[in-house]
């Protein structure tokens, strides 16, 4: 039988992409919960066999790298999607209302991440969002919202960390998740505003 | 020839214990320049042979636990002798002064540490610090300089991942090692003084 390797709507073709999509579906959700899953783990729970799992991806390295990838790229069209115009910190609000929870959600992800890459890899996928949250500094920093006497980068930096931070403690169970956005706006807001008047030293 | 075991003066533990400093010694140089240092290199280092090294330590994970608890009992001591009295805010700025330093000297010594140790290892071993770090900012919302409209079990989340944050930066060469100490203590400030009357919304 010829393969139609050229045809979108050959059968193969889309049972192929129904595979991917499975095991890329089946690998978040079990690296979500164990990020030491085993390659084996996902593809039961992606219901295919190990032999179709290597078929698409040649190591659990290039599977973790593709389900990172692709948190991502979900997480960079929420970003896309929050209205980061207006007055910049109610701009911050919206920004951390619309994204702490995948990022929390992730947050076992981001750990078998950190245990199968490189960390170049793993700042190389952030880049796209990362980009987006350091022009929207850099514009709250123009409009005198945010201070101007520590970098955009820092910024940027600050604002990862602690969304990750409320990640790490809602997962010890030190901080209840629906607590989470108020006290990551709250402490990111009293970060970054330009400081007023006479409010510190 | 009868094993001495009892004796502190024996020659053979005043051996032993050299070779185990100098292989945690080893270890900590050779971790903080590749979190993926093998048991091999970390032996080299430290001028011992692989078998001396398993003799002590039976696998990679109980040397890089041994080394990271060495690692954290030293922030600890470091700790101690900074002075948490008087005005929570300076002396917020003197434990940032006192601290990072080291914090950041250890930023791939954590990478290690996550790699090779399972997440509650590595949450135990940093109890003692962050409990004493705790401790300060319960009084700092005590004495009313830092905010209580967030628990103090998050003000020390936010200190943590703010010392590391500037760890990361300056490892990806985005901030100047010279210049970390006062964005940490200015940033640190702003998250978690007390908001004076009109400072923000």
């Amino acid at each position: 039988m010829p393969r139609t390797q050229g045809s979108e709507r050959s059968p193969r073709r889309a049972d192929a992409r129904r595979n991917i999509e499975a095991i890329l579906g089946a690998a978040r959700q079990c690296l979500s919960r164990d990020p030491d899953a085993s390659v084996g783990d996902i593809a039961t729970a992606a219901g295919v066999g190990r032999v179709t799992l290597y078929g698409h991806f040649g190591s659990r390295a290039e599977l973790v790298d593709a389900t990172v990838t692709e948190a991502l790229n979900a997480f960079d069209t929420d970003l896309e999607a929050v209205d980061l115009t207006g007055d910049p910190s109610e701009a911050l609000v919206r920004l951390v209302n619309a994204t702490w929870q995948r990022t929390a959600e992730s947050a076992l992800l981001v750990v078998a991440a950190e245990r199968a890459l490189p960390p170049d890899r793993l700042l190389a996928a952030h880049q796209r969002p990362m980009k987006r949250i350091a022009e929207f500094f850099e514009h709250g920093q123009a409009q005198q919202a945010f201070r101007s006497d520590l970098p955009a980068s820092w910024l940027v930096s600050v604002f990862h960390s602690i969304v990750h931070a409320a990640a790490n403690e809602i997962s010890a169970g030190r901080m209840d998740s629906r607590d989470a956005g108020e006290a990551i706006a709250t402490t990111l807001l009293a970060a970054v505003q330009a400081p007023t008047g006479g409010s510190s030293k």
